[in-house]
């Protein structure tokens, strides 16, 4: 029954009030018992119970709920770093996929790696976001396309979770391109994804979530909803990539089958979010994408005063954000989608895990949840995003147990 | 006389040619002797009389040469986390400085701040940059403006020079703002600066350069004019921040007090573009502060394209950057910008020395110069900057000496 004190400012981040309220609590303590936080508050009011029990020391800094990472491609073959080069030249993601780059080139490498080459490389990654206090990751396949590789990144995942401490959501998304070999058949490959891999996926349990990329050159509106609907007819709850490029009605559509969470929304209708709004579909806001793509970002503002909940992610992937660093997209979240931080923080953590749909268990920091947090060497949230440093998390808790210690804050 | 093997792309990152000729050398070997460069080739080509000679393995990575921050503004007192906060929000910079924030609520806080504070401070950035590869730093006063305040940055940072590895450059920038004291009589300013600061700091030894904000809100054409011109009587050398918000043919004045370098330029015209390649000018450009402040990227494609020398740099201020990592920094070259990562590289070495003055002794690895290097577990700069991470720095070197080893890369 181990007791955090000494905590400077504890965010809670309870689900409800406002995106901006974090239901902060200052000078504060926090226990847990076995993976389960057991008391929460002003470090005055500790429970006497617990003051004979061992005692870590947050050195008067910000503790958070663990972040919860809720956009991910995680396992993948190879990189891209030469279309890095020449997006930074002026080439489009468009012109580059044209010519045989973009999501195709991956699901090539893909296919070419092992079942332990993708298991290692995604190992590394979890580490690598565990150290920034990330503690739950959603991972999308849609690198293999056909049968094998798909289920090979899920059985990745699934082996993730159990080999390792970061808590793994698995997501579907087999339609993320229409593979070459079905370049004259889209229908058969809609068919194949709705009448094999799902029913194949979900009887086998291999994924949480069915996703969809809605987009000129991905699939369409009435393909998007016939997988998402066939998803959830087997159990698999719909995601959406919505209005990244252009607007297609990503935002309504989302909204119409009931989707957790639509992600991108950079040129969502009005219409769009307030259709989100009634449906309860949380905004997944990805502004690296945005920047690395060179595009304007998703303006936070606009769905926040809809009340819509937005939450803030990496899409870690080797094309259009080859970067994992939550915390950093949480600073973009500010400058570029007009965030405050405290919304940034909400948007990492509750929302994200609502995402998820595990706003039951993760997200934040409450009585009778797991106790996954993170120590932040800041004064507050504000100064956390504000003060960007390489990684200012000091230490990681998932399920109450340590995962990771800084020896240095830089 | 140690000698560095096994390097699998080493950046020499030679002056001459183009932005993008980074003369670079695969499976290269790097030897030194006390502080300086003594050889530097293909390992296969490694003189006889270096094979006796202690070896340290780069482990077939990117070694490049120590990275240059040439433009921060080190020294400062307090931080402004709720001006990020507001700007988030929605409030613009000039309303932000306006209402009291700003540069001058930074110039209370470091007058209020002592010497031995503004040391360690600056002390324990400088340690966090060695470790992301930089080897030299700029850093500019400016935040005190008063002859004491002025001075005690300026002395901060020559005793930084004397006390940690880190090579410290100094620039005077009495030229931020009119401080209040000032407020009624901008000409007492400009007389303070020009006929009592700029004297004593040459006198006293304590800057090489010289730096003037030309700004809306800041100083006028004619009064940078002015503060440059007399700083390079007395031997300081002219800087100039040109054109950042607004244009006010910044550039120009800058080629015409032949200055160094000019700094941001996000709206420079045509004509200065020009006018700067033909005085060669160094254009640094600082993605960080258009990103923190929601404004467009400088383009680096029309100066390069202008045969202009671009350098990149963080702008490290407590205002508009608090972010001191300048592989961001590069990145975000790339991304917003419109740089190559050679180029990126190229300008956060060779060209941010000539932006400080100082390519002849450090910015590239060749006979000669100072060992100052950097390993970075990347296969080349397209995979370094394109695959962000918190920190992919695996050791730095300072004058041949070792200054950082990583435990971890993460």
């Amino acid at each position: 029954m181990p007791v955090l004190t000494n905590i400077g400012y504890l965010a809670t981040c309870r689900g409800n009030g406002s995106q901006s309220d974090l239901h902060e609590i200052r000078d504060a303590a926090l226990a847990w018992v076995d993976d389960q936080i057991s008391w929460v508050g002003p470090q005055s009011s500790l429970p006497l119970e617990f003051s004979t029990e061992p005692t870590i020391d947050a050195g008067g800094r910000l503790v958070i709920p663990g972040l919860v990472e809720c956009h991910t491609h995680l396992a993948f073959g190879g990189w891209r770093a030469d279309e890095f080069e020449m997006r930074s030249l002026g080439k489009s993601y468009s012109e580059i996929a044209r010519a045989g780059g973009g999501i195709r080139k991956t699901v090539r490498q893909t296919r070419q790696a092992s079942k332990s080459e993708l298991l290692e490389k995604s190992r590394s990654h979890l580490e690598a976001m565990r150290r920034l206090g990330i503690t739950t990751v959603e991972g999308k396949s849609g690198y293999g396309l056909d049968r094998e590789t798909e289920l090979r990144i899920l059985e990745v995942y699934r082996e993730l979770e159990e080999t390792q401490p970061v808590r793994i959501v698995s997501t579907y998304l087999g339609a993320h391109v229409v593979p070459d070999e079905f370049k004259a058949d889209r229908k058969g490959y809609v068919d194949f994804i709705c009448q094999e891999m799902i029913p194949t996926v979900a009887e086998r349990g291999l994924a949480d979530f069915c996703d969809a990329f809605l987009e000129e050159g991905a699939f369409g509106r009435e393909e998007c909803r016939e997988i998402l609907e066939t998803g959830r007819a087997y159990g698999l709850k719909p995601k959406l990539h919505a209005d990244q490029l252009s607007c297609l009605q990503g935002a309504e559509l989302a909204a119409e089958v009931g989707a957790v969470s639509a992600d991108h929304l950079e040129h969502a209708s009005e219409a769009g979010v307030q259709a989100m709004r009634e449906a309860d579909v949380v905004a997944v806001l990805l502004p690296l994408a945005s920047l690395y793509l060179g595009q304007p970002a998703a303006n936070a503002r606009r769905l926040i005063d809809s009340e819509v909940k937005v939450a803030v992610s990496t899409d870690f992937n080797p094309g259009s954000s080859p970067n994992f660093h939550l915390p950093l997209a949480m600073t973009l979240a500010c400058s570029l989608c007009r965030m405050s931080p405290a919304e940034a923080l909400k948007g990492a953590t509750i929302y994200a895990a609502q995402a998820v749909d595990l706003q039951g268990q993760v997200g934040s920091l409450e009585e009778g949840k797991a106790a996954d947090f993170a120590i932040i060497d800041a004064e507050d949230p504000n100064d956390w995003l504000y003060r960007f440093r390489p990684n200012a998390c000091v230490a990681t808790f998932i399920g109450g147990e340590s995962v990771f210690t800084a020896d240095e804050v830089i």
